[in-house]
């Protein structure tokens, strides 16, 4: 359909555009007569004003970006799929759109922040996968651009408490130490924990929640830690080494781990007959296998990074309260009875 | 920071707003002097030409809208997280953006077109979960509106081929067959069909390849057509009811069914030694069970959707070959060898 534009629109009426406009935006200014005239033209012509014509009025796309993050093994797939989804609708009803790009590092990502500011005037970013020396929140919050990140900012001398940007994020340190916990009362006493290499802080954060139940319970840690990069097969290989350090249990930083962890745990230990792996993410591939793990409570986290962009991008005027800059949620424990698998 | 705008900058240099734009758009249009002296004060002051200011010239915004379709139960979240990531990649590579909607009926989603069109200036759209008698192709294609689905046109009459249309899609029955002709050379001579009620276009297509595989073989199919709604417990009821019919082995329409089914067919029949249950969409899910499943390519449906609505988009200006404007992807099947994960 050849869509009626404002140019058309003034010509066939013989009236100029800002005439048009101030009938759309303005129209006290338009004398009763023209307004009729062009009123009536405007609806039987189709015309609607664009965004383009708005944005030039506003300088707002009513848009956010969120970077696709890299598909790693596909566990986690479904999880950033929940994540997504509940953004997109929290965001869609305060009248936002997710415009979605891709990035190949942290230096690009910024590259494409200035993209998609400059072309698309995009209104502001949600930020994932927040690290130590994050150099994207530095840039964002340099160019004073509206961002909230699912992540806390991790630093060893900041409190996030006092960050100068929003964040929503997981306490997942208090999510392994509760699996820990469990294990203890099971009546494991060498308990051994699965994670990622030292220096990322969501790793760390879990690892360390491991670690506050061994100590509490007196119970000794030494070679029972162990760091291995995301994946199935790393985490069969991490719990080889710790059955050999005397381990009965794991506690792991992520389901691939954990996946990979049970089956080698089921083979070296096979007398073990109660659930002594648990993973975190609580994803599909745990559910299938009778796995237990730590649920995030990922569409909370996604509505309130939301609500706390888009009250901020009102400037504090969408009537509703100013919710929490800072938000640290609780995950949750999901226990599950093994399902039997074998020759399937 | 307070962005250099188009009256700021003319204001400040003096000169029309038509200048500025047209040392942008046409400098040949504009005097030497002029044109340096508001080059200059263009890089000083930062200013950049909005994407608004832009679309009122072309009316692109570089931007394709995708519905977020609702999560069933998490199964198939992976398989939509590795579309949605493809499509992005792609999308951008020929400079366009991905913008996400929700929508709870198909009537919404039109709602949704509309707004979209209008108020955001899309440039054009990705389907999914194309079905019988769909209103959203009809409304597409009446408005003039460019489109590709992933999915081809369900229909009794029309040649999918002749369609009016681009569209991609994956052969789903050529899985279905290629997996039911795998369990028949392993032996098996009553092999049940789980699937979707009847009236889904994808679910009836893969029920159609099992049976044309049944029926090559000779082999009956009587009672062992099984329509149950996607999911696991719904899996495992199916497979009952299959095994009481005499089945050994079973096709699934997903893997959520499948696993299910697995589980029942195990408890059921804990002779078999062999995989019996072969499922759909080859998730991480199918892999961490060991479950044989149906991959479909759909990186490379993600892509060839992209390149369709591209092209079509510059008007075959892009300068690369025309796509194919209909695609049938053949899907692989994946054998796996279960594992074992009783006792976890």
């Amino acid at each position: 359909m050849a869509k009626a534009t404002l140019v058309s629109l003034a010509e066939s009426l013989g009236v100029s555009r800002q005439t048009i406009s101030n009938v759309i935006n303005a129209p006290h200014r338009v004398k009763p007569e023209t307004r009729l005239r062009v009123q009536s033209a405007i609806e039987q012509s189709g015309y609607r004003p664009s965004a383009a014509g708005r944005q030039l009025r506003t300088r707002r796309s009513m848009n956010l970006g969120i970077r696709m993050m890299p598909v790693v093994d596909g566990i986690n797939g479904s999880i950033l799929d929940r994540f997504l989804h509940a953004l997109t609708e929290a965001a869609q009803q305060d009248g936002y759109r997710l415009t979605l790009f891709c990035a190949d590092s942290d230096a690009d990502e910024i590259g494409q922040y200035e993209e998609l500011l400059n072309v698309a005037d995009l209104d502001g970013f949600v930020l994932t996968g927040t690290h130590y020396g994050d150099d994207r929140t530095a840039w964002l919050l340099d160019n004073d651009v509206p961002f909230a990140a699912f992540g806390r900012p991790w630093s060893s001398i900041e409190d996030p408490f006092t960050s100068r940007h929003a964040w929503v994020d997981v306490d997942g340190g208090a999510g392994t130490e509760q699996a820990t916990r469990l294990l203890i009362e099971q009546g494991h006493t060498s308990i051994g924990f699965l994670g990622w290499p030292v220096g990322s802080g969501a790793g760390d954060d879990r690892r360390a929640g491991w670690r506050r139940a061994m100590h509490h319970a007196r119970l000794a840690t030494k070679g029972l830690d162990i760091q291995a990069d995301d994946g199935v097969a790393a985490g069969a290989l991490g719990a080889e080494r710790l059955v050999e350090a005397g381990a009965t249990a794991v506690v792991c930083a992520s389901d691939s781990l954990a996946l990979g962890a049970a089956a080698k745990l089921r083979q070296l230990l096979p007398e073990q007959k109660t659930p002594v792996v648990i993973g975190f993410d609580d994803t599909p591939v745990a559910a299938a296998v009778g796995l237990s793990s730590v649920a995030q409570p990922i569409e909370d986290a996604a509505r309130h990074i939301i609500a706390v962009l888009t009250h901020h991008l009102s400037g504090g005027r969408d009537g509703g309260d100013k919710p929490r800059k800072h938000l640290l949620l609780e995950p949750t424990l999901t226990q599950r009875t093994p399902y039997s698998f074998s020759s399937i």
